[in-house]
């Protein structure tokens, strides 16, 4: 007795990666993760060469048509002769494609909690997220009892410059077990979040992993004592004071 | 003149029974409490022998399809010759099953307020919601002038353990008056809600109930003193320091 | 060049009185205002006698059917021989169409944030609410330079006690002035929202408008001093500790 | 492989005007920026003489119908013998469009995190928002190491006074660099914002740019220490107290 009334899920692995892309810039748009024509997703066309299509520069993410995207190569030019262009920070798609394992798409996001965070925690150079079960979705993590550093660069609006210091972080970092990535997107500082993952179905799994532990992280921060009683937090205050 | 243009209800219970599973997790991923392959949900199929019809592990619950479920027996093993395989938690859905009295279904949700307050109040053993009228809607409640105490579990990798420590949690209250269960869900500390009705439709309902209620204490606590004026507050302040 | 793609909206006045209560059900539902079966919503059916038609007790709003009402008499007493029974606070609604001029629909809702300030506010029996733009939104009122007390009632489960409260706070209201009622709706505390209008359009938009500013005045209490630079609140602390 | 299961998009520029700003009504009604009739949207139609479309006055924005606009001269007075009548503020989107240079639409919202921001920092004048990538969504600006100063006027009801206010305040602002205007918005304090675009959807791309900057700015605000470890504020706190 299935039902003929269930509409179509807001992301449908079946249809064509263009469709995927439109379906997720649709999705990203409603959750206020891609407002104003923030953002930028790509898929990895080909590895050799390395193509990447990716959403053409400055367009309203909720209303993405077929000929919003662009195939770039491995160093971020046009090369489908349409003449359409990407944003600069498609460099950034490039070098993730190009040095993260078996990466198949990229998203990137401009969310509140991400903005907020990646601000917050610029000094520290991440943001520790530790002992939640969503880790697991992030992927090769099987237990809550770990935890992640999302790595934080000061923006820039020097592609090249910031690309060269991101280039830097991943080569520096242990890519060998494919068990347990050592990071699974980073953020820029009042910017937002890259992710990625083997397609797109992946990323945008880890888009919402990412975007949920942000979310539990900064809300957690607004009250920093949740678990003590008021009664407990007044006689703290009065020690601290004396 | 009834209108034909009133489009389908997100949970429609004259849908079978796979097909209400698949609109819960459509409802609960919009909402952000199933994001990320999170989550679990499942019917009781049977009652003698004890089976279970539960999510396929790792699934998106924003675009469930019909095949993405497997029956299982009371030991949570597959038992369908489907060859699909359920989350490790499948324990815990069949553990409910087999001690809650009248147990038809099973939700398991992540949200962002109950990974909050479930790790805020791991010290208490419990989230205590009191005098709100929305208890009410949990199974038995019949007036606002009461408490529930939403027991919470250090979150464990190890099923079987935890899959004791909820056991015995379960089997040393008692569920003698079916007016008065004492409690309607449990928490694991980060990591998320369980909780059940005689049917999927009142396990969904117990669901919203927990996680409007999450969401008051917690944002509650966000300003402990919201109903003081700031002039008594400052007051209250100097005294404290005297 | 009309579009034929614009979804039909939300709430359309241009269906009868049982389609409109079950969009709004259908659109405050998934605002977060009526979950888990709580809310109820009436009409005024006839003058005289007066009769309601209100929604039928523990029906999940978000899939209102038509069936899913019944016809009440002044006292809350079922009058259409359907055997359906409305929830207890029906009488309630019962109430405010007697004693409140020209009402035509009425509106009970259970929001986060009334929950939260219906039980800060409590002592003080009333949350003010002073100098919002949007306040012009409730009947009557024409400048911002105004502010509204929505009275707060202790709740009550005896419904007959809790009625005779708020029947005698009306009726010593002053609702001479049809330009400016003493006030729009009220709060039952820990509990949630009573509004209503001359027709359920008016009821609606009165909902929004207090959601809005209930929301407003909450969250500007999380950040008390939020117009004020950091450097300034320590000095004040400082001032506040000598 | 284009599927033809993807939905239309909230808002689409191959619709004509009017249908535009009923999808433009509908979208922000449902983000809660438009709720309680609040609201007005214009486009400007002709530039010699000066006329806009502009929104009715009180009308639901999350149902506009195609009649519920009316066509205003450059005063604001009616000029389609419609007999429509548009809302007081009217004369704000007039005085927008005369001073702002190349203004093809003006939309206005009332949301919650301006209403609460242009309370909280109307002793300063201005909102300032500062070093947000964001910001480049911002008609003309291209990096986020810079700053936006929105304006704050104090609320009036008189509508020529506020007007006299705002065009003396656009008036003495420098216009003369098209790749860089002086600011893209402003709020009335305790009300809400307005913004604009060469067409409207410039205009709500940069309705959804400031209400993005405000709430990262409020929600910022709301943990004032965000970055800074528990340790080191409490050792902060002691020491100014000493």
């Amino acid at each position: 007795m299935p039902s003929p009334t269930l509409p179509p899920p807001p992301f449908d692995t079946s249809l064509d990666p263009i469709d995927q892309l439109r379906s997720v810039g649709r999705e990203f748009h409603g959750r206020g993760w891609s407002l104003g024509t923030s953002s930028n997703y790509s898929v990895v066309s080909t590895r050799s060469p390395l193509e990447l299509t990716i959403t053409v520069s400055g367009k309203d993410k909720s209303a993405l048509g077929r000929d919003d995207f662009v195939r770039v190569d491995a160093a971020g030019a046009p090369c489908d002769g349409s003449g359409r262009k990407s944003s600069a920070e498609t460099l950034l798609h490039c070098l993730i494609a190009e040095l993260v394992p078996s990466v198949g798409a990229v998203l990137h996001t401009h969310s509140v909690w991400s903005t907020i965070l990646s601000r917050a925690d610029l000094p520290r150079g991440a943001v520790r997220i530790e002992g939640y079960e969503m880790l697991k979705g992030l992927d090769g993590i099987v237990t809550h009892d770990t935890f992640e550093e999302v790595p934080i660069f000061a923006n820039a609006q020097d592609m090249e410059e910031l690309a060269a210091r991101i280039r830097a972080r991943i080569q520096a970092a242990d890519w060998g077990d494919p068990k347990r990535p050592p990071f699974h997107g980073f953020l820029l500082s009042g910017h937002g979040l890259y992710t990625w993952g083997r397609d797109l179905a992946e990323a945008r799994r880890q888009i919402e992993i990412h975007e949920f532990l942000f979310e539990v992280v900064a809300r957690t921060r607004t009250f920093a004592d949740a678990g003590v009683p008021t009664a407990v937090r007044q006689q703290q205050t009065s020690q601290q004071q004396q």
